[in-house]
């Protein structure tokens, strides 16, 4: 039995979401253990490092799972690649220590949220950003959003009915740029709460269209009150744009993904 | 009765293209006339600039029409878009004169042909790019461009159903150019014929993976024989991106668009 690591990318829009909830198929994780399943001939299920939400898009989601498949561990991308569909893409695999899990080791995570800033809707951008038409100060979203680095108990920042244990994460930077029309987002942590990046960027379009200041937003986090952030940003503005494992990643050959 | 100019923009995976062909209604054109049809209920049909193949997507393609409405040239594009599909958007509308036709006037207009130069395909550049995995050198690629701007016969690079009676036409510029994996080729010129970009763009790909030379493009021209040019690149990469008129657009108060 070995484990085998993937590097998932996918277009959430036609998706709800990573993970298998109440009776629907169309998750990105069932996809995955289909395509398994028609590869190597197991029921198996994967291991997912991250449950996107629905309409949530990923380039580079980690997945793990138990194989007694022959297939190199550098191969498997091909061979998956082959059967899912097109808006799922193996972007890499490789064998990894039997005993790495994606969720339980030191992992740094990257969001990008996107928003497109002009007074008309832009087709081809509609399903990988959110609209905004009325003007955005990226320089205002900036100023708000060092205000939430570091080490926050994050309550404010997260949907009420998220269950974790504890609200404290750690934000190691958050990043506003504007290239032409589109605003982005850009967000590395260690953990994130239900909802949090979605909720700081509608928190950041507040103050970037001046209904709220960015020396308003330490009293947000002190609140430790959902109603005292800004609204969730829609689905299909956010990427899960990468995972980063500082300490390496045990058994992996290829150190980098 | 009053002529009313609209500058379009669409995202054209879900239609067989711009114009009114064989017996599918599933045309940006008839989505216009539908729209047009509501607003103002008038059954008219819209003159359009360009008639973009299926698969082909448009920032700013234009369209005329004549109405009887008392609506503003200026709002014809909110009460449009508040009707139309959200894959259809109207950037602007504005009144212009009454023998204004875009076909029949002075216009430059610039497409942009894109290239996802990754190994793997990422799925929400799907849509609207060419995922070609192998290496491309975009300096090779701008000087073969180099050598189709100017006055030439392009009959190399033209489907051979066309039936325009001159194959002489002007490109001004092409720019080619990489921004991290994605490869963008843009063309400015007076007139195109049938497919040009797409040939231009699977022929420069050739020079790019170095299957063809750039000093091999001129004797290309010179043959005056499609099956001297590369391959038609696919219609998902491709962008009608603007229109202009060096000599303004006759009746319109607002000149730019």
């Amino acid at each position: 039995m070995r484990r085998i690591m993937l590097v998932v990318s996918y277009d959430g829009t036609g998706y709800s979401g990573w993970a298998l909830q109440k009776s629907t198929p169309n998750t990105i994780e069932e996809m995955l253990n289909r395509a398994i399943k028609a590869v190597t001939g197991e029921s198996l299920k994967v291991i997912g490092a991250s449950r996107t939400d629905a309409g949530v898009h990923a380039y580079g989601n980690v997945a793990v799972f138990d194989t007694d498949s022959s297939i190199p561990g550098d191969r498997f991308s091909y061979a998956l690649n082959h059967v899912l569909p097109s808006d799922i893409r193996i972007r890499q695999s490789m064998e990894v220590a039997s005993d790495f899990h994606p969720r339980h080791c030191n992992t740094e995570k990257t969001y990008e949220y996107r928003i497109l800033n002009t007074r008309t809707e832009i087709p081809t951008e509609r399903l990988y950003s959110y609209h905004f038409s009325m003007p955005l100060d990226e320089k205002r979203m900036q100023k708000a959003a060092d205000c939430l680095v570091g080490e926050h108990d994050f309550t404010s920042f997260c949907n009420v009915e998220s269950q974790a244990l504890s609200h404290v994460r750690t934000i190691k930077d958050i990043t506003v740029r504007r290239d032409g029309d589109m605003v982005m987002i850009s967000v590395t942590g260690n953990g994130f709460l239900y909802n949090m990046v979605r909720i700081i960027a509608g928190t950041l379009i507040l103050v970037g269209r001046g209904k709220m200041d960015a020396a308003d937003v330490p009293a947000v986090l002190e609140k430790k009150d959902r109603a005292a952030a800004g609204p969730t940003a829609p689905p299909q503005g956010l990427f899960l744009m990468k995972y980063e494992f500082p300490d390496g990643i045990p058994g992996a050959l290829d150190k980098n993904i």
